[in-house]
């Protein structure tokens, strides 16, 4: 594991736990903060590891940017921070594992976006999600990318003109979260989610994740072009193959990778 | 009324009622019983009727495609099994015809499939939806594509990626179905549904009905100017005209077609 | 303020107050109607106004097209109306300030399609939503589109196919309409929202809105590509640098625009 200053990274079993450790900063993403979870991530992605958990350490899950960061920076000095911030969330959806944000406290601008584009997530009953930059002076353009593909237009309006932030059970009722549960739970159901999200073959998996992605927001024949070669090519993969061998055969599988 | 072996089709009155007829194979969708529900369809789709259901007849909806058929199969023959799956769920919203599935018991990956391209679904309380791919080795690639433009991001990460089904209730929560009633109402319920989706002229429904899939999920420019085209001509059809005359002349319409 | 016939235009501080004003013809949108709104929302949108409020006089919100006008007219001139139509929607996207509908009664045809319109929008317990030109001989085809981009698919097909109008609660459940409120209580919830929504830098608060606008719907790569220019040159604004040195000073930010 490479040596971080701004997070935390543990493997633990198939699953590696990326936490954001600057409690004092709210982990706030300065460029520092961001490029350590861009490596945590990639390099995660690397290995045989079935599933991330991506969580916060202190008061709250992140405030997003590090304004101390952004306000000494020129137009190309910004545009190359949240370059590396979408780079960051690209790859939160491209890496092959399952992607899971365990949510309490505060969630905030990229922070809330760090949310909508993990795969799945789970909020403490503390969480709140928030798209600030709207009552104040720099709007949260992108934050409201992935945000606007995970809830309603009506709602996402709401989120980025008011901003203010609407709490978990919201959350959950738009869709922007798939669970919420008491804080104490949190970490149990983060678990618990993760094992059912990362059972059957890893690499049929890591193949779906990432066709998901490829045709979600796509119109509905693009999406058939794409998922139809895929599922084809992926029923001749040796994960295919003994899934169906299995079933046939009424025995448990035994995946080959 | 063709011959057919897996299915059951029946002509009453105004609807067209296709039933999946393989209760010990749980309506399994092999390539043959695929065949028979797109001609079905077309057929169907080339008949007077308003609306079309479609059900299953046994202990679930339909268990998805047929393990025994595609484990033969190489990559040629999947892909053509695929697309002819393809086919038939791109057949559904291109008849002229409003079609509703009327779902008991589980509906499973293509089963699921099949609910989320019908234009309508009303659900028993015993129905379950999945995409169980991801639990297993072959991913739900071509189920997810209708899915995903029925149900919110998070939501169909977490069917894919777990593989687990939700209930009736779930599923009404999410958008993937219209109605939820007790199992002994559900044909009740479905032909409701269907009385009052079918009222009007029916050459403006049937282009209405296309026309909405042909904008749905485009950006939103370029829909009106799908839509827009679409609904100048239209208000010179004899359904329109008589339409206006009847309101503005305060009596009941007489439509043309 | 120009001298208007089908609706009232007052500016109260800051905020244009819009008011659909032909009570005894449901606010439906005739040609002139939709000339005299397209006029007041371009007019309003030169202004410094932040806000613009949108509502009905009489027992509805509005009935849609005026089919009076409708009849009379050749396939060009439908075509005109739709295109007006059309540019008032999204002139109403379009404009600088956040646009709030303030529904009582019906809203239906073009005059939910004004509500889908609308960044937000509150509604009575009395507001109904409907396109009901499904259930007559004129699909309602282009007030679909921005009803298909708020709401999930099969909600959407069972507006259109059925006609029936949904109540209050169920538009907000769907996400048509951002909160509902007793009648007597609806000014004071517009105001409400309307405050929360227009606090902040002007000139971020519109970049921002529009923004939403032109990435919306787009694939989510597509979408970052027009969020993240637009959010570096906006970091270089007057009021990013006044919002973010406000907050690293610790003190209320002065908005310079």
């Amino acid at each position: 594991m490479a040596d971080y200053e701004h997070i935390a990274v543990k493997e633990d079993g198939d699953t590696v736990r990326i936490t954001m450790n600057r409690p004092s900063r709210r982990n706030s993403l300065s460029h520092e903060h961001l490029t350590e979870l861009l490596a945590a991530f990639e390099q995660a992605g690397t290995t045989a590891a079935t599933g991330i958990v991506l969580a916060g350490e202190g008061p709250v899950f992140s405030a997003g940017h590090d304004f101390g960061d952004v306000a000494s920076r020129d137009l190309a000095g910004v545009r190359e921070l949240l370059r590396l911030c979408t780079t960051l969330m690209r790859t939160i959806q491209s890496v092959p594992q399952v992607v899971v944000a365990r949510v309490h406290g505060l969630a905030t601008a990229a922070g809330c976006q760090l949310v909508a584009s993990c795969d799945l997530a789970v909020a403490g009953e503390s969480a709140g999600f928030a798209l600030p930059g709207g009552k104040g002076g720099w709007f949260c353009h992108t934050p409201a990318v992935p945000v606007a593909r995970s809830i309603g237009r009506k709602r996402l309006m709401e989120l980025v003109l008011t901003g203010d932030a609407v709490d978990a059970a919201t959350a959950l009722e738009w869709g922007l979260v798939n669970k919420v549960v008491p804080d104490d739970q949190l970490d149990q159901a983060v678990d618990h989610l993760l094992v059912r999200a990362t059972r059957g073959s890893r690499a049929s998996k890591a193949l779906g994740k990432q066709t998901i992605y490829a045709q979600l927001d796509r119109p509905e024949a693009d999406a058939y072009a794409v998922a139809l070669e895929v599922m084809a090519s992926a029923s001749q993969m040796p994960g295919a193959r003994e899934g169906m061998a299995a079933f046939l055969e009424k025995r448990p599988p035994e995946w080959p990778d």
